[in-house]
């Protein structure tokens, strides 16, 4: 058996299709952003700005969330050492998840290392908590959807995108007394498109299943106090489960679900992806709840994050860029093309000090690769207009199409 | 569909098998480990000494690790913002991996947010590179494994824990021609007792099977540098893929692989649990650094873990305790009961502000419940002697056996 010819062989597939990826060694500047430093593979340096991380508030540089991480640094250390079980709970996780519970007027929130991880978790072992269970999932959920929903073995129905009719065909064909959960998602991360809520919501209660909603690119974000989408929309008492992420709009790291207390309980007591593994280092805990609380209140920095949006994507259209546009903070710009996306991200580094990384397959379906670009209210007007003229400069330079594309 | 009355069931099986968690809060003080407070559910707090933590070396409160941290924090923020693909790589996940992959005399490391997340994406994905590959697997196998290997939906084959004949009768079963691994643990945490490695080792070798070696109970522990049983017994070489932890003997978070860069590099894009979900925090990555880079001189440390051991296990023993005893680091206490289990832990944090948590089902077989103790060098001889005469007090309290129940 010759095993390095297998990996040769697998590593080969990837830069024959023109998406082997590299990864670019970036480092932001605390009170600098987005400005951050690129390291090359020679050891060179070169002041970038970011435009395509997911820190969509800037709050990883926030003072409160900075001073609460080095705080509880000081008082208790670096890591946890161990499972929630096993000495591993302390008293930033047991806020941390008051914070979550609160925020989505649940009675209850779970953390996770990871919001991955906790969709991962939670779906694959609610087939263990309702014997029979039907998973509806949306064609375009997450990986760590996919995952869970895969793991389980349990059955599951493969919505196309945001397709009510579709869905409802789905959930008529079933033996009504099943139990059955809707795993979809409030803002899909790559074409920045909401998923209609209240309709799928409707078709729920109708087929008495349960609704599961990933939140994960709209909480901190959307809602009067950050709640997401369902809160903005005054849906979340009709959402079972909801999923969010802590290292995002918060900044920070880690992932939960919130839920009513007994199912959080039943998922805390059987799922191995939560039982098993470390806790969240005090440190983040106190970080990601400084940053949960802040963000009840201040309206005003996910006000600038529209306005910086809208701006951009403005911008952009009146150049007849071929944006994808749905109204959200999510800024792609198509390419359709993987060596192109490549080459147009590799230009705007290298000439502009601009950094977006392309999306390509299997991020994205074949065929759709973008510029995905993330503005957010540390991007100020000068930022915008230097990303505005290079991107005008190169798709001249690379005799692109405009308006025709636009999706 | 009454989905409380499920949830109702799932949740009323564990209290009538006794074995409900009820998550302990605790909340250590930095420079005074294993000292800690314990807050009640009513609020009110006590002091306690930790005996269960996985901070083998009390790492978690080392100037070096907290330094990185805090300057890491200043430097840079709280979150990475991004995947490793999507603006989340910095210099400090990149020195940790070459920290990593220098531990381990290996050409790479791969960093994930945990070791278990290490082992389920390492595990599950290798089918993807060896297609029709055989996974064997240690009977007492880490969870962690068990879902990794579980999820590939490939072929695998239980061997009975630490059973070379057993392994070899499944090797042989099978076609020659097929890809094999071999998972296993080098310390395995419940018991304390080491694998054959060496033998495992030339069975892989005489079957052509690759060889995955789980030291997360024994990196920074064994082996002259913190390289692990593996390196100690001078067996490294003959491991292709090493997983370990930066939560435990590290004492921060954060789980790897070490391995060929290859193997690294397609575990790295085929990996769903590496691909889709945030980075680690780099000031988390810093000081997991500063602790790797630290404990691979600070033998005095190491020494001094195995002395703590060493004594705690000579005075359980003299008192004839039921001590499960392979000459490792963790000294488990054997109860054979869940109640009484979780009665001895409850009356030594109440009576005695000594916190060892009960070790039930599923984390190990029924009927082999146990206390499990971990020493360490920041336990000092007076806290080992409160430990000591609280178990012998509590034994005797309690009219549980002594000698006879020994494994």
């Amino acid at each position: 058996m010759n095993y390095e010819a297998s990996i040769d062989a697998a590593l080969q597939r990837l830069h024959d299709e023109g998406r082997y990826r590299t990864f670019i060694d970036i480092e932001r500047r605390r009170g600098a952003y987005p400005h951050a430093v690129w390291r090359r593979p020679d050891g060179t340096e070169r002041p970038v700005t970011v435009w395509c991380g997911n820190d969509y508030l800037g709050m990883g540089q926030h003072p409160v969330v900075l001073a609460a991480m080095h705080d509880a640094l000081d008082a208790t250390g670096a890591g946890s050492g161990g499972t929630r079980n096993i000495s591993g709970t302390t008293v930033h996780h047991k806020r941390l998840e008051a914070e979550l519970a609160d925020l989505h007027r649940k009675e209850a929130a779970l953390l996770f290392t990871s919001a991955y991880i906790a969709n991962d978790a939670t779906l694959s072992t609610l087939p263990k908590l309702f014997p029979g269970l039907v998973i509806y999932s949306d064609s375009l959920n997450h990986a760590s959807m996919i995952e869970g929903v895969r793991r389980n073995g349990g059955a599951k129905r493969i919505f196309r995108h945001n397709d009510l009719d579709h869905l409802r065909e789905l959930l008529a064909a079933e033996d009504p007394a099943l139990p059955k959960l809707i795993a979809f998602e409030s803002v899909y991360s790559m074409d920045g498109d909401f998923a209609p809520i209240a309709a799928i919501c409707d078709l729920a209660q109708e087929f008495g299943a349960l609704t599961y909603l990933d939140e994960v690119h709209a909480v901190g974000m959307y809602g009067p106090r950050g709640g997401g989408v369902a809160e903005r929309d005054g849906l979340t008492g009709r959402i079972d489960i909801i999923n969010g992420t802590l290292a995002k709009a918060y900044g920070v790291m880690g992932g939960y679900i919130a839920s009513s207390a007994k199912l959080c309980d039943a998922i805390r007591s059987y799922a191995p992806g939560f039982i098993f593994t470390t806790s969240l280092p005090p440190a983040v805990a106190a970080g990601a709840a400084a940053s949960v609380r802040h963000l009840k209140t201040d309206r005003d920095l996910r006000d600038r994050h529209q306005t910086a949006a809208r701006t951009l994507k403005m911008r952009l259209k009146g150049m007849g860029l071929p944006l994808i546009d749905h109204g959200s903070h999510i800024v792609p710009v198509h390419v359709g093309n993987p060596v192109h996306c490549k080459k147009l991200s590799d230009l705007l580094l290298d000439d502009y000090g601009i950094y977006v990384q392309p999306i390509n397959f299997p991020t994205v379906p074949r065929g759709t690769e973008r510029l995905r670009f993330t503005p957010s209210p540390v991007h100020g007007p000068l930022e915008t207009e230097k990303l505005i003229r290079a991107m005008d400069a190169l798709w001249s330079h690379c005799a692109l199409n405009r308006a025709e594309q636009s999706a």
